[in-house]
């Protein structure tokens, strides 16, 4: 592959059953690779990483969400995490030797495919939409329970097909983002009121830091509260500071945290900051990890044999 | 490249030029890559990592030994860390798609040709060496000063070369051993007998961890004192542990740590046990780390095309 983009779709669904047959649509395409996926049944969300290239990327978005579209009923949907859709949101994020220009351009197609296919109404974000309208939170207000009212909005007419929601598939967030780090945190309070409190503190628009938006969740089985959090510029905010804040602010309401996860793809950059903080190591850098310098070396020595095998001919 | 080894060879030389000599040969063969070097005077002692295949490494590993050989002189080494010779330890470790077993033969071929070339003594360590033979420390025992008597001994025969040192070069150990981490600690202290307590605390041959070597030196020009430390078995004495318990020992001593730093590469799998120690995470892999993920789904792709390539010929 010449080019890498990473696509990071999250579905409303939970159902085992539905969360096969979606990721099995990515095994009918070519140069397609699934990376990760993660389900749970108290957001009932599942979140897919994926990678291709410039075509088979598009190809295979299209038909994760067509079958998101076909199996997901979003009237029988409940979750915690704010939604509006049975193919919520889709991300298309540059990876190698493509611009994020590029990624805008496969999320319009991606979106304006998605529309005239299914009839599904189609929102832009983030970088793929004006400034006033790229806000994620802004375009889910109200939620799929609103959205029936809220698409009638002049200011919420949907960016591709019709201003009326799909009938089960509700409506669907597309467009081009950077790499960022998605983290979840368990505290051990069942108590979401406490979890509330301390998600405000981190959240960017509560004062918290600027590239970090963050929720609170209840994991009823476990009879603990989640603060899920994602961290736009894992480079300007490091995650260690962000969880050293969160111990701070939950030591406070005499919670401590129990475990945590990636939701998602871990960032090596993340992993590098929180090892040079806490070990106080100097000089630490993507280069000197092995495993990425031994994938240089390799494809410097393939740059190497292609030439050499060029000059042969 | 079918296969990769890595080759960390170390020198007994802080001299810029000489550094750069040796460097310089790793250009003169095809298919070899330098991923990392470092020297300094206190150790007075340069570390280089490079990888190869099966037969680049071979001739770029003779290349750079005969040019220490040719440049250091031992007579006017002066240094902290113990030593025998101007090519003082030549390891190779095994990488990818090629057992120790290989390198136990690799470095075989090196030590007989070096031997033979240069009228250098050679010395198998480790797993290329029968166990009562394999101990680095013992080999260096004395160290180049007293390497003129205990060549002598029968016990202390080399494996291949004269009984007798070279008169510049003194003598090589090679073998083939593992990755293992290589880790500095600067303490704020010049006191190089609290130094010398408190890596003995972490010294496998002390009663410290299983798999950890340390040693103290004096740092003159930052008036500090360092903790060198290599950590062989990684996966069972995690980085952080280590780093923990050299911090409680410290702080015994009104010591505090003012840095660290990585001695070679750093492998991957230490930054994740330092991530998920730290910031409890209960499920970080190296598959889940977004850059290992990406070179994964790369060489999947690469094997397809070649395959399709196949098929249509």
């Amino acid at each position: 592959m010449r080019n890498i983009i990473e696509a990071v779709p999250n579905f409303s669904t939970s159902n085992p059953t539905v969360v096969k047959a979606i990721l099995n649509e990515l095994k009918k395409i070519a140069n397609v690779y699934l990376l990760d996926y993660t389900y749970d049944d108290y957001y009932n969300r599942l979140v897919v990483s994926f990678v291709g290239n410039e075509n088979s990327i598009l190809q295979a978005s299209l038909k994760m969400a067509a079958k998101g579209i076909e199996l997901i009923d979003m009237n029988q949907h409940k979750g915690q995490h704010p939604r509006i859709g049975a193919v919520d949101v889709f991300p298309f994020i540059p990876l190698r030797h493509i611009s994020i220009e590029t990624c805008v351009r496969i999320a319009k197609k991606f979106g304006k495919s998605l529309a005239e296919k299914h009839q599904v109404p189609v929102y832009l974000y983030g970088m793929a939409a004006e400034p006033e309208r790229s806000d994620l939170d802004w375009i889910r207000k109200g939620e799929y329970e609103a959205l029936f009212e809220m698409i009638r909005k002049p200011e919420r007419k949907p960016d591709y097909g019709p201003a009326v929601p799909h009938p089960t598939a509700g409506a669907t967030i597309t467009g081009a983002r950077k790499v960022m780090a998605g983290f979840n945190v368990n505290l051990n309070t069942s108590d979401l009121k406490v979890a509330k409190k301390i998600a405000r503190t981190l959240h960017a628009k509560k004062g918290g830091f600027a590239t970090v938006k963050a929720m609170a969740a209840s994991v009823p089985k476990k009879k603990i509260t989640q603060i899920g959090m994602s961290i736009t510029n894992f480079d300007q905010t490091p995650l260690y500071r962000v969880f050293e804040v969160l111990k701070l602010e939950a030591a406070r309401h005499n919670v401590s945290i129990m475990s945590s996860e990636f939701c998602g793809m871990t960032p090596i950059k993340s992993l590098i900051d929180i090892a040079a903080y806490y070990l106080k190591i100097d000089n630490l850098s993507e280069d000197r990890v092995l495993e990425i310098a031994i994938q240089k070396a390799m494809e410097k020595d393939l740059q190497h044999d292609q030439r050499k095998s060029r000059l042969g001919n």
